[in-house]
């Protein structure tokens, strides 16, 4: 595909009208450029020939995403703030609809459903050496709790476990059920910190074994039981149920099924918490990420999550809004994987590396957005007694 | 209507039996006694004749506090804790339902609606002097926050407003609306002690008289405005849209509505607060409450609530469930109730007085058994990132 140049100019600019003027650059193959003044622009885009920038036009959600892949579109500068900037919601983002007829949509939507099987992969199964390269030292893949924005990635990251710890009000000689531990940071966190006796599960058998690893080298294998398991597997009862990062995965349709496995297992003086992404309002995922990185999550609204408690004997005690410490959060890791981008190619493909450095970039852009939200839902059964008196022991720094 | 003496025993124990079991005692007008023993039970029910113990197995939601108003039933011991012992949920609570015909059921609650009309009074009307009785002296009718159990209600009623204005997080000279504001109590001590400009509105003209009387007492009548104005009547622009005990009178089907008025009077980087009894789960308010006492109210669940926020471009940061500190709160008022019965009886007579004894018991047993639930939602534009970085600073006793 060719296009005189004075005409992909004209195209460029009738795009980023129609995409509502963000404040970016771009700059196409001809070495003309576009968009906002340099000084003002929150990064510049390369666009490599006139097939990318056809393509972006017929769908930018998949597009963007899928040219960055392939290396015909490269950003200069900050490539999570220039997503921020092309992400962020705008009064006029309907022109796009308008701009494009919905047959192309269709037919460039196709197109993108069929590269996907090439790409899709699940999301876990890229390996643990993988995460080592830019989570924290605990590979905890979940939102940080950032006492002050200056903490670090670590000291957020149990910040974070401490922060479930209190708000569950752990004691000593409790049992906890685990729903999704990821490598297990948090269930070892609470049998070291807190004197729990915890059972956790997970599908990974690989962030399985490595979470028994962990447990026997910190001396914690009878107190932490790892069982590969999916959560309507699980059995007995509990003090606490937890569950951290693992409701995306869920589905709506399974979330009453989720509300009867605590009915099940949590004791009537037990307490429960569940952390998950969400949105302030319900949508499907972003399709790039859906069908590239993340098939089938879904984050929920908390309307949607009510699903979970409402049918139970369940009542919602706090629920709290950690959406800005998500784009720190994703902030620092994408910090630490383009500081190890080279070792990150060399592990997993030139093509893997740039899809979760774009992938990252777009988590970053999607909090300070908003279109995601973190949301922390507290719950115990509805009449129960035996729950602190007010959250002020979550806050207390004199406290364990 | 007579009842042979050994038929009527017999008829209340299968009642007690269909009842599960509640540990009362019940005496009849007989002087036989059936139920818990003395020792264990939470109250004696005495029943004055035996007209009154079938009306009370035909429909007791209904029978129960209608009988008593009309001094038919007495309770010997603490009302609340008797109530409370009543309302427990069972897990045979269906017995109940089995044990009579449905049609009888009907005709009972057919009775009982052609009764409500000479009762049912509007919950507000009865004047500022009957609330003066037995509310604090800031006569805030809402649930208190007590920091410690042992709180005063006067201690609790203040610090409520307080915890409201550290989660709005008030800063000097912003715009406050207040939906729904009562005696204007909230409005004063957020212009008094944050050092904002409130426009306050409530529909009930002798309460927004009273306000503007306390505001020209106390010199704010610069800076609070109180207006006799529906919520949807609300205009101009705020930094802090709260709301506290209104959402109760406002309907489900009005809740997108209520979101609209949020999405057009809540300023870019402003924060709101809305204050409710709910509950757990959906279901309707207890008949005798809702024909008696309060016409049209509706506690909803979070789920339903989040039709005010979910189809605006508004984020959830914060959830609050309060339940207990009404329980208490609503313990203080019998309290002051019942030591303030004769003035209350002289003020607004013997039925009415009985009425509200019923119902504020009746409150405190529905928080204690948990029907019922307080929420205090906070939220913003989904957006807003100029909001407090963590909780802290609410529990934070060297702040403000």
């Amino acid at each position: 595909m060719t296009l005189p140049p004075a005409l992909a100019l004209r195209f460029l600019r009738a795009l980023l009208a129609a995409a509502g003027e963000p404040q970016v650059r771009v700059r196409l193959w001809t070495g003309d450029e576009a968009g906002a003044p340099a000084a003002k622009a929150a990064g510049t885009l390369r666009v490599a020939d006139a097939a990318a920038l056809v393509r972006l036009a017929l769908d930018p959600d998949l597009q963007l995403g899928d040219l960055f892949v392939e290396g015909r579109l490269e950003v200069d500068g900050d490539l999570a703030e220039f997503l921020t900037e092309v992400l962020r919601p705008r009064a006029d983002v309907g022109l796009w609809k308008r701009l494009l007829p919905a047959g192309l949509r269709e037919r460039a939507l196709a197109t993108g459903l069929g590269q996907a099987t090439k790409n899709a992969r699940h999301h876990y199964d890229v390996g643990n050496d993988f995460y080592a390269l830019w989570l924290d030292e605990r590979m905890v893949y979940t939102c940080g709790y950032f006492e002050t924005p200056e903490a670090t990635l670590e000291q957020a990251q149990v910040a974070k476990m401490e922060h479930v710890c209190r708000k569950l009000d752990l004691r000593p000689g409790e049992d906890v059920i685990e729903a999704g531990c990821g490598w297990g940071a948090l269930a070892l966190h609470m049998a070291r910190h807190h004197g729990v006796r915890v059972r956790a599960c997970n599908v990974s058998g690989e962030q399985v074994a490595w979470a028994r690893e962990q447990a026997e080298k910190q001396g914690l294998q009878d107190r932490v039981t790892f069982v590969e398991q999916d959560y309507r597997e699980l059995s007995g009862t509990c003090d606490a149920f937890v569950s951290v990062g693992m409701l995306e995965h869920v589905g709506p349709d399974h979330y009453p099924e989720l509300g009867k496995v605590i009915q099940r297992t949590l004791r009537p003086h037990g307490r429960g918490l569940i952390h998950t992404i969400g949105r302030s309002r319900a949508q499907p995922l972003n399709r790039w990420t859906q069908q590239r990185v993340f098939p089938n999550a879904h984050p929920p609204t908390l309307g949607e999550m009510m699903q979970i408690f409402e049918p139970q004997d369940l009542a919602v005690l706090d629920v709290e809004n950690l959406r800005r410490h998500y784009t720190l959060t994703a902030r620092h890791w994408l910090e630490r994987f383009e500081a190890a981008e080279a070792r990150v190619e060399t592990l997993v493909g030139r093509e893997l590396a740039r899809t979760w450095r774009f992938y990252l970039a777009g988590t970053v852009a999607s909090f300070a957005v908003a279109t995601i939200q973190l949301y922390q839902v507290v719950f115990s059964r509805a009449g129960n007694d035996r729950i602190p008196w007010t959250r002020a022991h979550v806050y207390d720094r004199g406290a364990s």
